[in-house]
């Protein structure tokens, strides 16, 4: 890594600083997005990240501001995966329905594994354009579709909200600790006739099934809205 | 509140210490959510707790062992809220859509504004029996109309991971600072046509409103399922 500036004149103008750094910026947020995946959230320290990239402390804040600024930024590099990987179903010209599936899996992909990653989703626009862009591309699929703006909104934000939540909500499952007993375990047949007609379907289930299903039955509403707009 | 027992006589038999102290640790949880409505997640401790209640720091140990423990059981009491509110429509012979829109608006109006509420949802079911209770009784609702078992457990599972994945990010949203700059300020037209296409909605956007057209596509893709099975 390079040795970064110190002081108060370097740590003044924020925009030159920003373009002089980019390329060691992109060396700190992926340092991160590596200390996060490896130890979570917690681990993710200014000191840690020194440690890391061979540098001190100072020089990690001549870069970013704040762990938060920290976060965004690692969660608008994780995204930047997700739209190389969906570059060319993006740029196609095949079925709208077929290429939102692709991205929205993609992005679950990317997310499930990552329980730090979605309180950090678009939450701060101004180190984030990934986050736009990948709204942009749902949204550019939805265009697609004759239906109206409202209707595209309020569907790039189904899709999107089904998406991380699902995903950040199994993120979060994953770290939990699970002792293995069934949830109907204890209860009375009587008064829990669907937890006990679901027993088997409980021992099968799969999170990324029931994701994919979820997702279809969004999915499969946009496609009625198309046909009736 | 009821002064506790301290000692270790006391502490160790865990099942009937449970049903002596049941009304107090109804109050210690009430008292819990309280905190957590008025002033987040951070505010809650075992000694901010103790002050509220009038006693000691010990004395809320006696009723729950740990923070996770506290949290999980103040989820589970807002659960209660949404099951009071839901029961009349859950006994009732009415459309079973109707009846699912309802319970999942009811769930996310509660959760909304609690931020911490999402992720202590179904944490840990030895002490959270309202939620399952919630589970059943949106599977009910699903039993009613002609699908497959599993459709009815993906169905569950997309209506309960929508409403909490929303409303937990809504929650978070709430809590972020918003400049108030719209996020197309400073992008190309020709690069984002649909962030350009969609300035006026989003001008106009509730986020209640787009969760319930965002709930209404899956409800819709339920039914059409239904309509198949």
């Amino acid at each position: 890594m390079e040795t970064a500036p110190h002081g108060s004149d370097a740590r003044g103008a924020r925009a030159p600083r920003r373009r002089r750094a980019s390329h060691s910026l992109e060396a700190v947020v992926a340092a991160s997005v590596a200390i996060l995946d490896e130890s979570g959230e917690d681990a993710l320290t200014f000191r840690a990240l020194a440690a890391r990239l061979g540098g001190g402390v100072g020089s990690i804040y001549w870069y970013v501001s704040s762990k938060d600024e920290l976060m965004a930024r690692a969660a608008d590099q994780v995204l930047e995966g997700v739209l190389l990987r969906t570059d060319a179903v993006a740029a196609g010209s095949g079925d709208a329905i077929a290429a939102l599936r692709e991205i929205a899996v993609t992005l679950y992909e990317e997310i499930v594994d990552r329980p730090w990653l979605g309180a950090f989703f678009l939450r701060d626009t101004d180190v984030q354009p990934n986050g736009l862009r990948l709204f942009e591309r749902v949204g550019q699929q939805l265009m697609r579709m004759e239906l109206t703006p409202s209707q595209m909104l309020d569907g790039v934000t189904a899709v999107m909200g089904f998406v991380i939540g699902v995903a950040s909500d199994r993120g979060q499952d994953a770290e939990r600790a699970d002792d293995g007993t069934p949830p109907w375990e204890g209860l009375e047949a009587a008064e829990y006739p669907f937890l006990f007609a679901m027993r088997d379907q409980f021992l099968l289930h799969d999170d990324r099934a029931q994701f994919l299903a979820g997702l279809e039955l969004i999915l499969s509403g946009l496609q009625l809205q198309s046909g009736r707009a």
